[in-house]
């Protein structure tokens, strides 16, 4: 089978167990549910739990449970991008070419429908049947972690706001991305890692690609930023520039920026070399991430 | 020792351990840290972590780790309310006599400080050292139940901006304080009876105390509302009938109000009818709650 062909049934599976663990629109009170899923639903590439997938693959062949992480990560995801849309924060009207979750449904429901995706992703882990409760409480341990505030998601999230319009220097600019998205990318194949039993070496060498693969991920989405349309994009282009954010491209420039994503994938792909003929949808899934068009 | 000088105890080491807990102000980056702190420590009465110290008490002596799922109910509290207070919600400028979160620190830094003190709570649950992984997914599970949508504390907080102006229907205005307040009460206990290893019997003892404190705490907010002054209250006093919101007096009046909290307190003692002595401290919390002017 084609990478796209496995791509597309994968992200069938990732939605269908979404569709699954999400309460349904019926549930009561309707509004927040029908929140949740229009931003879960809006046409995510789903590249986390591809990754915590691919990951839990190099280390067992099916590992009981596995899809129940890939879709914590996912409303983890989700949830950010919910709340970073806020006006208070980056006040974006559009996201992945549908409106934000705030224009749709009202601000107060977007701040709770975020909230709520939070909180989601941690009792779908917590409530798992399929894993010990050791590994469940490793599992959660992590993704707070890569969700929160030292090193994590929220942390760089403050980091980036606060470093608009400072001077662009290197040692800030890789702290940022490390934790606003790159410290979500690793715990993505941690989780599926952990899922599956991985023994230390294993998890070491699935954290390190993660590492690189993250922050290929970043630089190709601040390129991405400057040279693709808000239309190719379905989010407004040259954004990152407009509010003065520390972006490679703004350190580095575009020709330097290209090389070093190269380079950040080729060092993932060494991450693997451990796994043999195991990780060759790991191997496929950097070089998509770093040759991606949106 | 009498209760206030044992309570002030109490307050005392709940403070000091979400103070060892969170991250210091020094962490990087330094606002979000002092955002989460300034909320945390402008003088909440601590109710939840101390239900959850004396219902762990209850079942055994000083169970291990115990102020960990305590702080981690303060958290969620916490960041309950500093979301709740946002302009697109409550929009409250004071709070327990304090200026809010997003007037001190902005609505972008209020918004990420309530995420991140969310995450924060799964966090310290999942990283304990003192319970097995088992207890440690059963509290998440039943934590983030609490805090949710489906009969938890978002699920409430959408019911109640939704039940604005609506005619005030007994069975809405239960289901309401049930999901808003009453499910976070309830873990209170129920957190502190897993920690400690409780049997069945013993859990559903003091769900069940939780369920009718809950419901007196509730009814007793809503009297305060009317009743006491902003300055007793350290709060805007009066907000509920000026949003139009359906509370206890106006299903159904002050008196029958003030009938019900008691109706409910004497329940929330039976149910401790099985600890005997062991559950003085409950008891006393019970009464508290239902006779507190603020």
């Amino acid at each position: 089978m084609n990478l796209r062909e496995y791509l597309a049934g994968q992200q069938k599976l990732v939605d269908a167990e979404l569709d699954r663990l999400v309460p349904p629109e019926t549930a009561i009170p309707e509004t927040i549910h029908r929140a949740m899923r229009y931003s879960l639903f809006a046409g995510g590439k789903r590249i986390r739990p591809l990754l915590c997938l691919e990951a839990a693959r190099t280390v067992a062949d099916e590992p009981p449970g596995i899809t129940v992480p890939a879709c914590a990560l996912e409303c983890i995801h989700t949830y950010s991008l919910i709340h970073d849309d806020l006006p208070a924060l980056d006040n974006d009207d559009y996201r992945r070419g549908k409106l934000t979750c705030h224009k749709m449904f009202g601000e107060a429901m977007a701040i709770l429908a975020g909230d709520a995706l939070l909180t989601l992703a941690f009792q779908l882990l917590a409530s798992m049947d399929a894993v010990c409760g050791g590994r469940k409480a490793r599992m959660i341990a992590e993704l707070a972690a890569a969700a929160g505030t030292v090193g994590g998601m929220i942390g760089g999230q403050v980091a980036d706001l606060e470093g608009e319009g400072r001077p662009p220097e290197p040692a800030l600019l890789e702290s940022i991305h490390r934790a606003k998205t790159g410290a979500l990318l690793r715990a993505s194949l941690r989780l599926g890692a952990i899922c599956a039993g991985a023994d230390d070496a294993s998890y070491e060498s699935l954290s390190r690609y993660g590492e690189h693969v993250g922050l290929a991920f970043q630089i190709v989405d601040d390129i991405l930023d400057v040279e693709a349309s808000s239309e190719a994009l379905g989010k407004t282009a040259g954004k990152d520039a407009q509010q003065h954010k520390i972006t490679f491209p703004a350190v580095y420039g575009l020709e330097r920026s290209r090389a070093m994503a190269g380079e950040e994938c080729a060092r993932a792909h060494e991450a693997l070399a451990g796994f043999g003929a195991r990780a060759g949808r790991l191997h496929e899934l950097a070089d998509l991430i770093v040759h991606r068009k949106s």
